[in-house]
């Protein structure tokens, strides 16, 4: 995807993240290609002061994880990545402690800050060469320096970046100028723009020889500490490196703004409504239904696994998505439901995302389905209130099995519909509902 | 708001565009301070590869419509703007006509584009010129170039650009650098970085006192038609003209991936969410619900109206908001909503925006609640059906009355919750559906 300008701003591999619940290494492309250590520094002390909001942006929360964490996660999932330096203002130290405590990672290491973006980085790395001193985490051969707020950078373009600062000693992402930049007077009009082709943004990740890097901070002035804006600068000033330049991905993107948070929101959303299993038992209508949901959703682009029970394809269905459709005649037993809420709680497979359990009753006669009364939601919404706790979210839909096709297709249809908009969605303010289809 | 770094990406007034429905005009801050005609320019053929999209950006839909009419409307509401010319690649043309009349833009001319960005707007401005001849409207004193994919720039912003394009001759709108830019050398290593200080990218709006830019275009050459990005440099280079240059407000952005179209759509959802008319009944358990809804919601950021009857304040009810929650005791009647429903369709309210109806059925005991079986959700459901054709967003609430204070807390709050959930996500697949609080 580098090097390609009409690329998507989407992940590479939409699935990437899916797999990496609970700690677990996933990554290995680079497994062999690295056989040195590297760590990498986090600089998270800013206050996000564009954002118009109060919270630093690195702070701020969607699908009930603070944004830094989701960066933190796109590191720690790769095995040849050994340690993550955070680099937090004083002030957010203990959330920062509280936040590795409660998605449990496990590379992270959380230092204070400076009172500028250099001397934070700095800060970084002399807990790097700290490290050599009675802790078990060698000194670093290269160290990848990120920003929190870039939440998607990928495996393959961190490689790239490792593997040409062993070589290089330097190595900083660009991406191609996205407006014209020109150059003002000093009474503000026009004087020059710049010929885009000769020009690049800047961006994150930069990758650098330790001591290469290390180096330069120990040598550079207070002025570069205070307004220096390039590590790259420094690493040329300071230890006579010059840096490399590598395009990387649109998925680079910085959280800079409040809509930002939003579009970040999105992407995950859309990276996690890729897939789904549906449970559909064994009878021959609820075999049908599942049928017609899995043609259906395919149009949504979910990707829909089909398997008559759960109990037999536990880890089959954990290692593939997070959301889980179950289709059971009438109100069904709650108990089933229980046990696959259960198994989800025992392999913090919700930990990091949240998962979707839609729990779908199906009705094999107008009448039957009278049965199930307002004050029967009880139990489901109970349970609801109980798995939302742990990330869990759980909605119901009714559907009517209608002897007419145009009608049974009708409700498999708006069934569809709204499985794929829950899915998609994941509110929590709707869990607990029985919905119509 | 311009020339504040740190200020937020939302729009000024959050409400500017909420009273804009059905062609009215109500920009009218500049009325005074424009008294020549002025139009503008969308220049809208591109083909936005770089969304990861097969539909150009410019006619992604988000919440039933295409981002170009969101960008329309933002000239459109304005009284000094008087001419709208958007410049389209020959395969929309259709599509973009199509646009005009579904969301009756009243003040557009569609022209077909050039091969280029510059060739389509030297098409749009040749438009303008012919306009004199036994056309109605006055060829412009001062025409406004803007990004079909900016759809939030205000009307504030827009009378700086035209007074200085007035006096100036032609004027830009700056933003700082978000980036470093650097220089790369020819084996892409890093030359030089830009000190930002010096240096700003260059956005839309531009603005052009209309002689000048035309000359320009009639005089620069094929390269300038192919290859150049500025408009800025072709009225100093041709009409020897040197462009003002202002910063322009965070709310300039630019819909450029995928994810800036979620952006875009997060926004207009927001501000759509800032108030909600209640309407009540005069019961006193009704009465006290509302009243305890409308505290909730000041915690959501909704401003709640609370109004005994609809039909006395209908005027002002449509003047405030795109949200209506009616609270009835029981399953109410009918015919109230579908009274509601078509004052909204009868006054164009929902022809920009989606509106959104919360229908509250209160039972005054739980037995009571037991009488609204599934099947008799059909009524709601086949109206709220026909409501969705015309954009309007029809949603059932059940509460049960609690004789036990706490009880009735919680249900206050929970209806609280959903109503907020139901009105920010404006989620068509739900509509119909009979929650439980």
């Amino acid at each position: 995807m580098q090097g390609d300008t009409t690329a998507s701003d989407r992940p590479c591999d939409p699935r990437c993240f899916l797999n990496s619940a609970g700690g677990q290494d996933e990554g290995n492309t680079g497994q062999g290609a690295v056989d040195f250590p590297v760590a990498v520094v986090l600089p998270a002390a800013g206050c996000g002061e564009r954002m118009g909001l109060t919270t630093p942006k690195q702070f701020c929360t969607f699908l009930n994880r603070p944004l830094i964490s989701y960066t933190i996660e796109s590191f720690e999932k790769i095995s040849w990545i050994k340690t993550i330096v955070v680099v937090v203002a004083k002030e957010s130290h203990e959330l920062m402690l509280h936040i590795v405590k409660t998605f449990r990672h496990t590379k992270v290491k959380v230092v204070e800050g400076g009172t500028s973006r250099h001397r934070s980085i700095f800060n970084g790395l002399q807990v790097l060469t700290e490290s050599t001193e009675g802790s078990s985490l060698p000194r670093p051969k290269v160290v990848i320096i990120h920003d929190a707020v870039r939440p998607f950078v990928e495996e393959d373009f961190l490689l790239k970046i490792t593997l040409a600062a062993k070589e290089q000693g330097a190595v900083g992402a660009i991406r191609p100028l996205v407006s014209t930049v020109i150059a003002t007077t000093s009474e503000s009009y026009l004087d020059h723009s710049l010929e885009r082709a000769k020009y690049r943004a800047s961006e994150m990740p930069q990758g650098f020889l330790f001591d290469i890097i290390h180096q330069a901070y120990q040598l550079c002035s207070e002025f570069d500490f205070e307004f220096g804006t390039e590590c790259l600068h420094l690493a040329l000033q300071y230890s006579g490196t010059n840096a490399k330049l590598i395009e990387g991905p649109p998925t680079l993107w910085k959280v800079t703004y409040k809509r930002d948070l939003a579009a970040a929101e999105s992407v995950i959303k859309e990276t996690l409504s890729l897939s789904a299993c549906l449970i559909s038992g064994t009878m021959a209508e609820t075999v049908e239904l599942a049928s017609k949901v899995q043609k259906n959703l395919a149009a949504h682009d979910m990707a829909v696994d089909v398997f008559s029970c759960a109990k037999e394809y536990k880890e089959l269905l954990l290692s593939k998505t997070r959301n889980f459709i179950q289709i059971t005649v009438g109100g069904g037993r709650l108990s089933d439901i229980a046990e696959l809420i259960k198994l989800l709680e025992e392999t913090n497979h919700a930990l990091l995302y949240p998962v979707v359990i839609i729990w779908v009753h199906l009705y094999m006669s107008e009448e039957q389905s009278h049965r199930q009364k307002p004050d029967e939601l009880t139990p489901i919404m109970d349970l609801a209130v109980k798995a939302k706790q742990g990330n869990i979210l759980l909605y119901g839909i009714q559907v009517i099995h209608s002897k007419v096709p145009e009608l049974w297709e009708k409700s498999a249809e708006r069934l569809s519909e709204l499985t794929a908009a829950l899915i998609r969605d994941r509110n929590p303010a709707f869990t607990g509902q029985l919905l119509q289809a």
